[in-house]
């Protein structure tokens, strides 16, 4: 399957010239969604077609798209396709708690998630022994145990270790990356958070929400941007709580959320869903 | 607002042709919902567009789309346009239990449902001092009483009085329309089963579901067809039961859902999106 | 049905020796539900018991229950038990939303909920041939129309129409009730907040949740205090949106989800299932 | 932590006895659920005690409580409390899919279920190199590949392989189990159907619910009987599926919710929550 996501900044026409386009190159259309925000000029596409690939190579495909955003004059258009022959190569950083880490392994693994782990990258370091470390020395995937401080985040030992990933999951990595950081990775980096957003941003999301009362306790997926916890957010769930969960019940409601809510929003991304939309916010078809 | 919806079985090229067709004539796509199902030859698609009347008059617009249907040389295509000067002529039946009937005749009121309720008929007859009967009398929708008995169903009056309606709903209405009548009437007919289908049908599915100790209760709305609560189905809403629901929790759980599952159905109907999909199934968009 | 309360801090033996005396009496247990914090010295309980009122008239109970809180020491006790006789007392304010105060009118029309609607209070003017009105006549509730300002909030004349009420229900009322009324009522107040606290508090909660591109709204029941919309939680709902919602969508589903929460906090209230709890929070049988 | 499960044919004065008993041991209360279904001479009821086993021996415990029992002149009485120095031992009977397999297997490892299995039992073979197989090796947990056929379903060597447990989880496991076995084994049977009892019961119920266009789909956990699906439902869950949804995620959905399902089952049932009710149903505090 192949995916065409367009984001062109004039509407008219696009639905008609694209369409065509891939009919005329000998693909067929399995689905398309159309979203265009009110008031708004610009215009969200995101079509699955089937198409042969001697007939329409790569390259060929690249420039008709090219050619289509130039015709429409458009201002800022963004052509994302898959790649057909690897996964996405990505690195999973992870601190002490593992449910989410063990999850994405095992997603990997199952090829549930269409991803390629190129490493993983911890402030914590873990026993041979242990699952996760067993795990990854039979799937040859590396485990870097970078040790942080207040004044030592080692960014650019991390950066070195992920530049060549297609992006970054944050699965429950309690180490704030920096702007500069942000900035020279470039590409997405996608994060968990334990608490419902924008409720319980920072530390503790369990506890603050224990201790507000609440009757509903989530989990939230998002993009990272330099300020914390804010980025725009991709996968909610939530589940009920009452005065007979403790603290403890409370967290592990939490991690069966946040296993689930970032796998979501992982299977989204990879498979073009998820597009930024407005300020800090997103579509995801 | 203007919703197309192609069912035609050919999918090549016709995105295009039918976005291409309604650009040309000035008009703006908005949305669009394709669905192609695989290894089929058929094409759900579902488009709002937004145009100007005097550039493109209804006539114009069913011959172009006429003419479009033909060009692709479809062995069955359906083109349905909604009105733009009326709401959806529509007959509620209903029996004793009134909570659908009073939800529905509110969310026409409010304008919730984009509705034209024609009369109300019932096999239970209601004192004039009900919220029902003063409702009805204050708004000028007649209220036909019509008892029906093992060898009366009253099918015949039943028609006449609701040949001019564009659809009917049966809103917890406990008598069983015949195979003549849903041949003669020949329009859609929307019904709300108190049950989880296909769990439960026929009579009395609280208690059934009550007996058989589960613990997710259900409401489901469908097409009627001729065999009883066997249509397909449009929409389903559940909620949790336990031990502590008696038969009496069950039913009023069950009047929420069906409440909520009947509007929503309704609403989806009357925004076009929801389609026959092969045998027994719907598209809903 | 009767119920009976009992928070006491003192746990050993109370279960044993409050079962005894309703046993005593004549009185069977129908269900018990007891909760003790761990790590404190309150405990919680809620009985359902039926019993003979020939056999244990009300002022017997009341002394019963009145010795059995002496015979454990307890420095705060509280006995509450429903009155047989007599629905609850309450009045309903609002302003120009009226989803919620059209559902409470029905719920207590239906007997749904164990209400007697005193009046309802109101800052925007309604017209005579208005649903509301209507109602409100018919069944001879008053309403008061009382415009408030901000230097003139009219809590003195709000208090003198609801002093002989059992609680006040807030159903979109937007006028911030002073701390002078709160203490001069003394009284329970319930509160729905559209939006899910502690997120969005103020004005504009669905404005707010639509900037922040949330994909999870939800509606909030709580107990007024002097701090806006931080008062007990008592139950919270939720449901999905995505980029397809704007803002009209996300107010719609809000108001959805706000009649039912506000609904089901005041039938948990009337049953006397909702208890203060800790600091800021509450216990929901 | 410790339960007491008490299921007595007579209502009167039992909780207080039962309570009075603990706090004269020096137990202190934790939570108590009592219910007692109307209309019913059955009483239910679970406590959650803390007491100290020097002050109060177990034998003496179970010595109290049958004093008590056979001091309401009970027809029939069970008291079930938790061992305090094992886990409960189970066997998993599995066939092709190890998706629930292996989340129990998982959950067992985390200590997130109470359990010590004692062997995995399976009419497929797996490749000493499967993730399976290399974890029951690594925790020394023996596999047992028992291929089964029509007239030979090996039901004796299952039996002689189980007969010390404390109880069995089929987990996907596709073979019926006679009612020879049912008795001989005596003790309860956990399984996961994946599908929403009542519906859909036997083989291929994702297809079954995929060809009847559903719009919801489930997964029920339930005590095996000897009439196949249709034993004391335990656990429910559901999810909601559209045309998008092709019969591969109809599966996929499904397998999320087995396992969700049947861990949460499995919980309920080793916290003594689990009541036989009536017939064919249960009580889970």
């Amino acid at each position: 399957m192949n995916f065409l996501f367009f984001f062109i900044e004039d509407g008219l026409g696009i639905v008609a010239k694209l369409s065509e386009c891939i009919s005329s190159r000998g693909g067929n259309i399995l689905s398309v969604d159309v979203f265009v925000p009110e008031n708004k000029n610009v215009f969200y596409s995101r079509s699955e077609f089937v198409f042969d690939l001697n007939r329409w190579p790569r390259a060929e495909m690249d420039a008709d798209f090219l050619k289509l955003s130039k015709l429409f004059n458009a201002t800022r258009s963004v052509v994302r396709v898959p790649s057909f022959d690897r996964n996405y190569k990505v690195a999973i950083l992870a601190s002490k708690q593992d449910h989410c880490l063990v999850d994405l392994l095992h997603g990997w693994q199952s090829a549930r998630l269409p991803l390629d782990v190129t490493c993983v990258i911890s402030n914590h370091e873990r026993g041979p022994n242990t699952h996760v470390m067993r795990f990854l020395e039979r799937h040859r995937i590396p485990y870097h145990y970078l040790p942080t401080s207040k004044g030592n985040p080692r960014d650019g030992e991390v950066l070195d270790l992920v530049r060549d990933t297609d992006f970054l999951v944050l699965a429950r990595y309690m180490q704030i990356l920096s702007g500069e950081f942000l900035e020279s990775y470039g590409k997405d980096i996608i994060n968990i958070h334990h608490g419902l957003l924008p409720s319980f941003k920072g530390s503790y999301p369990s506890k603050q929400a224990y201790d507000a009362g609440v009757k509903m306790i989530g989990a939230t997926s998002h993009f990272v941007t330099e300020e914390l916890d804010a980025g725009p957010i991709i996968e909610q769930m939530v589940e009920r709580v009452s005065h007979r969960d403790n603290l403890q019940s409370f967290v592990q409601k939490s991690e069966n959320l946040e296993k689930q809510c970032l796998a979501k929003a992982i299977k989204s991304y990879c498979e073009l869903r998820v597009l930024p939309f407005e300020k800090g916010k997103t579509v995801v078809f």
